[in-house]
């Protein structure tokens, strides 16, 4: 039974805890959120003990910390867990600063802790399948790959202010998908950025519907559009090219029903949101941190893993600010 | 070059005497028609002569003759080309009397003469394709097929009172197929049917909506389901369930256009009725018949398939008016 | 807080129990089965307390009995739950004989206690959802439903000699479905039976290739089709025809991801067997019954509901072995 | 009866002698080929004259010119018709050169005659169909278009050598369709290719592959995919995003036959390239340019058409091997 610290009771801490205390391999033992009530709701419903992130982190019976707290306070977090010995999954990403992040996986590699970062949609059963179907050649020698991701309406301009931006923010799973699939490093980032959807964002200096492609020192070649609004749903595809064929994995509609009249054939919308199109995928996630800490495997995806797509994040921003091509290391 | 005698210029008429003039392979020589009119317009488009049905049977420079005129025309006309000695392509049905068609097969027999049967269905570029992997054997030993035929919109109650009722008039396509599919007779046949859709058509003696299911001596199965009315088009469908798995063949759309909302994923209607779904059907038909007449090869639908299809559309009848199942010899 | 009594800790009995647990509005207070680690590991994850079926029918701190028990067990418990004050949720079916369900549902009448049916297919949220928006009238009038049903593999011969026969076994859920998508009785039932599948099956006197068609006294049809072959999975599907158009349930395949190659566009098979297809309909129906007792509300489906369908299933077998078509009263 | 003067009777000769033969409307007139047999045989098929390129553009009864030759025949022989008052429909492109093109308008404004380039896709059936649902408003204000074009395999390099290049011989399609769709004129191109599927492609200084995003000066995007490779068939599909939400139009599949076995549900492959896939497209071209000529009406795609996405393949070009966006006058 690996014992988890859970750092961070709200929407994601929680679905965290849950499939913790539900996997019969791991459990919560203590829970700490910054609202007093949500910590201790959330224990009571896991069995955990509430306790501050400074005794979690030091306590001798937790093996695990699981950070789910804003994003400002990750690299600190993993660094206090790893120089207590312990293993860490935290939410993506470590932080908007490259340097930062740089400096946080240095003392995770002095202590030779474990870190996993949180790229939920690498544990979609439908992208990881077809990741999967990829490494065992069904479309041979990968070429090029599509990523749609479309989130169902905007988020309040307020949000984006301190998000980072819709490179950092939203297209940091995109960018990550797309090293995940083609499994090289991207040398030259490209993005488009406009503010169509809600002028507010573009006031707030941020863009609502984007395009980057990226290409590999091989050739390969990425493509990822974002939008913040998609009225049937959220969008997320992938396509993926090869010299044998194509893999693809589409949405998820709420349901199979299908009604045909005068006016055609319709289907359901797809579901609406991360928590209804990912809850497999961050059950998956987690599963997969305890089954590597338990059985000292690798983890996957890693703090590297975070550092390269947060470097394409930064690579598209100033691409997107400058108008040029942007070369990342 | 074979040289075709066409009688009957109206609807079918004019499809199947394009496609005689498109082929390349055979020409229209003479054209009849009761309406002096659509007869010498049809023969001007397609490089024709009027000429009447007894002249064209008789005239030399005739190999084959094309049967599209009104079904009680059929069985008399194609004794008189097989009389001839001309090859003979006859839109179903020969006869809506078993005992006719039987009468006209023994002189087509009697003359060693080629009578092919124009059910269209088995020459759609879909159904054929599902036939010929059934043949290849894709889904292993044949178990149960389901056939589902829609027509758009009632006819007119005035029709339904010459056709022979739904079960000789429309479901003898599906008769056919389900023959055509499964490869074995059919011994037993239940129909069940109501009048639904249009009250006039009960009242005049008919059903509008029928099921029948029907079981060969070996145990196969065989599903029919019809309606006079498909709000989204003209609805043809077959799907065929063996050892190894299914086959089915779709509906076709008039275009490709999706259009995702708020209220889900609206694909076009289908394409809306037999002129438009069958096109290519119709000119498969004529062309296969020019084949195996030019080149000497066996024919089929044969004049012994019309027979089988109307015994079944008679047994469908009686069962449906006697509730009771019916064998078929 | 619902307390239940929880019978029989096979397959469906855990999966009911863990639902229950995880309710947040009912919980399992006792739990039985004939096998008593079954009960104990069980009741120990879900925290109940082993007892005999005899003690918790008395027991005062039991509300509503679930029975997963074997068939053969059904009608008395139920009627010892009746007689004990309890409301009842009882997988179906109530019995193989329509008499001994009668005589159940009059006491389960004269004590006026509550009585649910578990046929989980009306709780899936694919065909709950085209069953409410027939109600919604989406196709206007219904005219005639076709319900497909295939198991991916035959069962054991053995299981076939007690199961009552294809038509009681595995159509009764088909049957049902067709009373609650039509919303009317049938008075019609016509059945062909093949064994096609498996000799075994035929030498054990059943079938496992079956179709039946329906009529009600309106003239709605319905059809359905059964065997107990699907290589590509657990073959479940409703498709509903009415005056304004058509409604369909298709299958979930296991994952969206599609491979295009020179051989086509392959798919995912589809869910394996029920406990993947019907794991939310399970969890539905459970929660179902929580919320009609706790607020007191109508069950639905009823004890009648499964009178009705046995009666369907009775008729279809007779039907079967008589070659005729049986009239339902 | 608009009469025809058709230059060049190779492949795409055919296709359009043959629509204007079948029209009902038009005629060909006069036939004119480099090679004397071809011009013959398709002469006697559509019943018309060979003639020199002289002599057609000069014929007093000639109406209308079609170029189907080479290239490098276009822009010369666009001038010459338009000399000759004669309206003309010429196979894109006018010119590989962007200034040959601004010539050959200024001597067609100059004559006031009527220029229409055949960029087919514009007339397919389903992006047709597309486009105008856009006009209709059903996704709202357009923001983000998508557009995929994959080649079946690879054409020889040799080929390759005089086609101008990936950009200009084959996305031209697509740089066009971009701007039908959106409505507006782009300002910014950025594009990525690698030769990764025949290295002779890139040893002729080509690509094989390759990704353009484009900015309109309001901010909208389009993103086009192009390869040369596709096992499946010839890809062809459009994405287009608004704010009220997506319209897409799919491949056409060879049949609607699907097998489902063990291995999944396996649909046919596309179909294989342009003559199968755009031959409605073709003919709605020649027809479309017909009915605007005989009536009167503007043409559309016009040569300033031609010349704007000539400009856009050349600045892809340009980005191409700069790795610089380029800004588009």
């Amino acid at each position: 039974m690996l014992r988890f610290g859970v750092l961070g009771a709200g929407r994601i801490g929680k679905v965290h805890a849950r499939t913790i205390a539900a996997s019969g391999k791991a459990r919560v033992a203590y829970l700490a959120d910054a609202v007093p009530k949500a910590a201790a709701d959330l224990a009571a419903e896991v069995g955990a003990e509430v306790a501050s992130v400074e005794d979690i982190v030091k306590a001798k019976d937790v093996d695990a910390i699981l950070i789910a707290t804003p994003t400002p306070f990750h690299a600190e977090q993993i660094e206090a867990g790893s120089n207590a010995g312990k293993a860490v999954l935290c939410e993506k990403p470590v932080s908007l600063s490259v340097e930062r992040i740089e400096q946080c996986l240095k003392v995770v590699e002095k202590n030779r802790t474990t870190l996993m970062i949180g790229f939920n949609r690498r544990f979609d059963p439908n992208f990881g399948a077809l990741e999967k179907r990829i490494r065992q050649g069904a479309v041979g020698e990968v070429e090029l790959a599509t990523i749609i991701s479309r989130d169902p309406a905007p988020p309040p301009a307020d949000y984006v202010k301190s998000s980072g931006g819709l490179f950092r923010d939203m297209m940091i799973h995109d960018l990550d998908l797309a090293r995940f699939l083609l499994g090289e490093e991207f040398v030259t980032v490209h993005a488009l950025g406009s503010s169509l959807v809600d002028r507010e964002i573009g006031a707030a200096g941020d863009v609502d519907t984007a395009a980057v492609h990226m290409q590999t020192a091989s050739g390969k070649i990425a493509v990822i559009t974002n939008s913040r609004r998609a009225a049937y749903g959220y969008d997320q595809r992938i396509e993926v090219h090869g010299s044998k064929g194509m893999l693809r994995a589409g949405n998820v509609h709420n349901t199979t029903v299908e009604l045909a009249t005068a006016e055609g054939f319709r289907g359901d919308p797809i579901l609406h949101f991360f928590t209804e199109r990912y809850g497999q995928a961050y059950a998956n996630e987690v599963l997969a941190f305890i089954d590597a800490v338990t059985n000292g495997k690798q983890v996957s995806p890693s703090g590297k893993d975070g550092l390269q797509a947060q470097k394409l994040a930064d690579a598209a921003t100033e691409s997107w600010k400058s108008g040029k091509p942007v070369k990342v290391a």
